[in-house]
């Protein structure tokens, strides 16, 4: 099992985090979004105890809600002692409903309007994330107007191309984020930010990439950041406070994808980091890690309903469920590999390959290829999708007018609605 | 101009529909849904006209709603005698809520779930496009309990490819959608329909694909739709009433798509399909033609605010906006083409390539590469997005946390609010 949270009942029912999930369907309906609560916790503790001994405590893990942004998300995240990214007003909107200490936040994102930096202040979001100059000169008026200072970390394009899908590669030079180090345009709004009245640059943010298996992308961004940073002071006497590696520890989505092991990695880059700084001459500053994806993607899973299976004869058979795209984006986005059990079916011979997709109107519409189930699965049978913690609740659409469904969390044997299921009325509300 | 509703105003401004863009972009806010309510009438009127003319009354057009479904939309369907397609019981709702007769109303989707089926029944949708025979046996127990006959027809697949995205390319035999006439499994779901009690069997369905532009692809599909019917006639004495050739004719997107006329297109396809029935000696049933895109699409532009405009020396220009994948994912999910213009400076020349980009935390967020806007342009432009009547608004999503853009319609000279801008509040709405 790609993770430690399913196992198999004796009437062969897949079990998840302990709670049988044909039940789970049957008392919640279909499809269905799980989330388990303890691995999410699991995951908070795995980053802070490595982020403490890496960096004697001079570290901070902050999650990285775009993964997955609802209220009672950033209620364990604030139990756990996480910070938290923000990358827009209904994410802050919501970690404030949560009574989330908002001190804690770091506002990302490669636009922010004016609406949302004087959003973002009166909600009294603690850092900015500074995409662009001209973004930094929207906030130092509004904090300007404000009177107050407000404390931004710049981002930064290390240059390191991680090598995982382009849609999710962010580190390299032609990127629409930050500004690019080795164009000398860093350097630029580095030295704007130090001048600006209003702004208080405390550091450098960077990310290289979702989905990295291989440490050593963060042993040559740090590199290059601790270069800069050691750079900044030389020419400047800049001190920074706070470098942000940003996130992107990958995830098993299938057997093929290697575990990682946080706690051995975060303690290499720390290793690494200190040696550097101190070869730099330079004071390590605050570290901070972003893991969004790392943090809820395995400690979530879909169940969906089959409608029907389709046998063509000499092409494919099809197995159509009642979810699709508009639950799952990232086949039909990135052709995205997932793996999928027959959750009321799991001592049966997976004999039958086939496509299992959606149902909206769309060919597209695809959970995944070459998948094996077994050959008696029909109408009525319960398929689980595993490992759609992170980037699935986020990314859901009402494409056809199809409601999103409940997140439902699984906490010591019980499970809760954190998410209630999307109605016909709550799509049609905002109708004139 | 790709559409006859643009044109530019004496201070350079774009006229979408004879309002003044960069108007409506101060009135409404952005990013934002314009719809021109006049094109969406005209190009029903179109459709009507013209099969009306080519099948001498005997036929229908039904809105494809999946395109853009929302209340107003089909109250203007109903006050131009369309009748219209459905997916799911949010659609179903949405038109009940507009006073839509449901009679004249076709329940689509390759997996109509228990609850699917009894909601339809109760609303009162008149036809059902069948998928599968697991779907048909759902219906006919349903129809049983309430002891009605529910007129059907079957979706078939002809075995056409229409050579269009791979993902929205429905006319082939290896489809998730209906049953092939190829392989003998049309056959086979056509006589279980014509036995089931419970079923009303009047005719067949099929769609080709999407963004077609090639005539020829419909008089393929109806020679082996008509010809399917012939040998249902000859070997069950089975009458079509219906014959459904589903929606697909394309639109422009940019000035390399062509220009349908859809009139003289149909009288064509009637003029064949007349000829092909009395070759094969059956008479002609009534023809549906389900147009989607070719109502909407170009009766659409969405309007963005420019966040910032990064330039890096040697690699590229981004200009990013206050939108993206969230109300777009057309680019991101099929490399889709778009015509972009700087809506409040048409007069300047576009002397600059760029990529323009959304605001969402994900490289991949892309509305358009090769993009020629004015090099003068910055925070605060507006840009219009062409042709983005259908599936923009029914395909958004809320990723990042981003609310939906409103849906803003014009009519004779006055704009009005069709679909409400979706707020912070209303996206944790159902947040526990």
């Amino acid at each position: 099992m790609i993770c430690n949270n399913l196992s198999v009942s004796d009437n062969g029912h897949l079990l998840f985090a302990g709670l049988d999930t044909v039940e789970l369907a049957k008392e919640y309906k279909t499809p269905l979004y799980l989330l388990d609560e303890a691995r999410i916790r699991e995951r908070c503790r795995t980053y802070l105890s490595a982020v403490k001994d890496a960096f004697d405590g001079n570290a901070k893990v902050l999650y990285a809600s775009k993964a997955a942004s609802f209220k009672r998300i950033y209620e364990i995240m604030k139990e756990e002692g996480m910070g938290t990214d923000v990358v827009s007003m209904g994410e802050i909107y919501t970690a404030l409903r949560a009574g989330f200490d908002l001190s804690n936040a770091y506002f990302h994102s490669n636009n922010k309007t004016d609406e949302d930096i004087a959003y973002a202040m009166t909600a009294g979001v603690g850092h900015f994330v500074v995409d662009n100059a001209e973004e930094l000169y929207a906030i130092a008026a509004e904090a300007n107007k404000r009177d107050i200072k407000q404390k931004v970390l710049l981002r930064l394009t290390p240059g390191i191309d991680p090598h995982t899908y382009a849609a999710i590669s962010t580190g390299k030079v032609d990127s629409k984020f930050g500004s690019a180090i080795e164009t000398g345009q860093a350097e630029e709004i580095a030295s704007l930010a130090m001048r600006l009245q209003g702004i208080d640059l405390v550091g450098f943010h960077c990310h290289v990439g979702s989905q990295v298996f291989d440490s050593d992308v963060y042993l040559r961004a740090s590199d290059v950041m601790l270069t800069f940073i050691a750079d900044m002071k030389n020419k400047y006497g800049f001190e920074t406070k706070e470098l942000d590696l940003g996130g992107g520890y990958g995830v098993r989505y299938t057997e093929a994808d290697p575990e990682i092991d946080i706690h051995a990695n975060i303690l290499s880059v720390g290793a690494h980091m200190k040696e550097k700084a101190a070869a730099l001459g330079i004071v390590l500053p605050t570290v901070c890690f972003e893991p969004g994806r790392s943090i809820v993607a395995d400690a979530g899973l879909t169940l969906y309903t089959v409608g029907t299976v389709k046998n063509i004869p000499g092409y494919k058979t099809y197995v159509s469920v009642d979810g699709g795209m508009t639950d799952n984006i990232r086949f039909a986005l990135y052709g995205a590999p997932y793996t999928l059990f027959a959750a009321d079916n799991m001592s049966a011979p997976c004999d039958m390959k086939c496509s299992v997709v959606g149902r909206c109107c769309e060919s597209g519409d695809i959970i995944q290829e070459n998948v094996s189930l077994p050959g008696t699965t029909k109408r009525g049978n319960i398929i689980a999708c595993l490992t759609t913690g992170a980037y699935h609740y986020s990314m859901a659409s009402n494409y056809n007018r199809l409601g999103k469904p409940p997140v439902v969390m699984i906490n010591e044997g019980k499970s809760y609605v954190a998410v209630k299921r999307e109605t016909p009325e709550d799509i049609a509300n905002l109708d004139l």
